[in-house]
């Protein structure tokens, strides 16, 4: 928290403001309490940080927030609201009063409620402190995403199993009597997921020309021969740390092009995972691959190597740092990264193989034990 | 869109600009595409609106969106990075060379990205143009909304049968072959929506003491002759629209402090759903409820009825319109809304009743098809 402190000092202001509900990773991570709905956070500078909650939710916010709280009603709001009318106003009244001074709020803050606020006092963006204190993972917070990461492994185990059993009709897999398509695995894998604790979102499970697209989240009957592409990112539902994963894989007979491809993207992310130590860039690291890529005969253009080669994993899939051309900042031990290369050809299909790991001092540290292999 | 074009027009400004994921529920209103990583959605007045995505996800994009798409390359992103280098400078600059003049954008969005944008143009908050859009649900809307709390009832139907076949040891409740626990029954009912295509988050399955307040979880063994509240509020994953419904249920016996409590709680909902109508405002519907508690004997301070009669459901679980002290608007037909009076006391335990429904000509059509009965 000393960071905060030094990033109000440098603004010249008196207090650090978020208004956000616990899907902001920035207020999870401050004060650990789950809510749907926005709250004010407010740290003072050389003070503890405090979280303004409805009446309603005083009692929980003192059992499970790692910050203190109190009520809006103890905060003023109820007061303000009688002589301001608008509840946004007065909502903005009250910060000010609390704070008494200036404030810095984070670059994701709502801009209404920033302009209600700067006809009390002066407010600026501060430039990612709480990111920065985010990218870096404490050990109780690597042993959370390592959790994520070991159930992904197991619920990537489930899928795998599910593809080699699955019989073949006409080149259409099916499983339990019926055909086998991606929303019927995508939901197998969230049902498991649930029953460990995690809950998953836009899943993909992409197959044939579907993963020419990275990002497609694939639809239909999974079929014989094709790549079948998952990329899967729990949430431990108590933590709230994420991890991330992806495999590729053919069940019956790849093509020797396809075959090639995963090869190729599999050396990559191996190069990847040794070249990373503290110090390299991931601009550096991503650009490795690139070469690695051209030298092999595969060219990114508007196909090819088309995305970064990593990110940041934590309370928010994609945090810092970045492993991209653009990823300039040196990576630090305990950063905690996927390792993702990937090829996409519209003719051939598209291939991601994605590691999650922290970074220590003697380099990458790998949380994904699962064999890279494409036909099952 | 007119009124979005008459928002732009009152503000002498020449484009909607909004930037976020899909989870915003504007955003994902005026476009439905489903995306993790905030976008930039621009919307010209007079034109239609348009997405503007990296490479990677153009071709999904122009698939699935309900709007054109176009990357980020050719609306001039990367010539503008080669100018201006940093890539939050170089998307403002992209935003404001697209428009050719100021912008209005809604009250969430980040101030960072409004700081950069204003460097080259005036941008305005829109006073919820779009959220009053949203609050009106037509015919496809009230389908998906119905269709989710479909899903909802039958979720409910499976945790109340849950319930009422699991035994009994020393006042714990068991189930399969285990105690049954606030997690347990939550996730089996997580599992059975994932089947069904909707997600749930946050689901409370709270049980004794923990029901006093309204939003606490629930953790533990759900125990015999003590209140069990259960508050679902499920996700349509292909529609994204949501519903919502609770339920509070004994197994075994109540105390009689508990059944009154229920009957009354029942009481005040009925007298809700009979007043609602287009033109009542949503605070004369609460205020009815909080008298009629009141005539009973039950009176509002820090316990008592702590919380909103309801509020709008569609894309955002929590939306306009207010049914609350403070919800002065007329309702109208169209709103979807939930009614959901509850009496909470540390003493007694909490009850709380949700049902979901559409205000029509004729007053309020219920969603929620679910008897309303405590033993089970």
């Amino acid at each position: 928290m000393k960071r905060l402190d030094e990033a109000m000092e440098k603004a010249g202001a008196e207090a650090y403001v978020i208004y956000a509900s616990s899907r902001d990773p920035d207020m999870r991570y401050l004060t650990e309490f789950v809510t749907s709905d926005p709250l004010f956070y407010i740290k003072k500078r050389g003070r503890d940080g405090v979280l303004i909650v409805p009446q309603m939710e005083i009692g929980r916010a003192q059992e499970e927030a790692s910050c203190d709280a109190v009520t809006r009603g103890d905060a003023g709001f109820f007061t303000y609201l009688e002589e301001e009318v608008n509840p946004c106003r007065a909502a903005a009244r009250m910060v000010y009063e609390y704070v008494g001074g200036d404030i810095i709020v984070p670059g994701t803050f709502p801009l209404g409620v920033a302009e209600e606020i700067r006809s009390f006092c002066r407010v600026t963006v501060d430039p990612g402190t709480v990111e920065g204190m985010r990218a870096i993972k404490g050990p109780r917070e690597r042993d959370a995403i390592r959790t994520t990461q070991e159930k992904t492994n197991e619920v990537m185990a489930l899928a795998e199993e599910i593809i080699r059993t699955a019989t073949v009709r006409e080149g259409d897999l099916w499983y339990a009597g019926a055909p086998l398509t991606s929303d019927a695995l995508r939901r197998e894998m969230h049902c498991w997921l649930l029953r460990h604790g995690c809950t998953a979102h836009d899943t993909i499970v992409s197959c044939g020309p579907e993963t020419a697209q990275p990002h497609n989240a694939g639809s239909g009957t999974l079929r014989e021969d094709e790549p079948i592409l998952i990329d899967i990112f729990p949430q431990d539902e108590k933590s709230g740390y994420f991890a991330d994963m992806t495999r590729t894989f053919v069940k019956g007979e790849p093509t020797p092009e396809l075959q090639e491809i995963y090869e190729t993207v599999r050396d990559g992310q191996t190069l990847a995972e040794e070249m990373i130590r503290p110090g390299i860039t991931g601009a550096e690291v991503h650009n490795a691959v690139l070469d690695l890529f051209n030298e092999r005969g595969y060219e990114t253009g508007d196909e090819g190597f088309i995305h970064s080669l990593g990110h940041g994993v934590g309370l928010q899939i994609h945090e810092a740092p970045s492993l991209s051309p653009r990823g300039d900042e040196p990576l630090m031990a305990g950063h905690v990264v996927t390792v993702e290369p990937g090829l996409y050809y519209r003719k051939t299909g598209g291939v991601r193989l994605e590691d999650l790991g922290v970074i220590t001092k003697d380099g990458f540290v790998c949380y994904t034990k699962y064999e890279r292999r494409l036909i099952v």
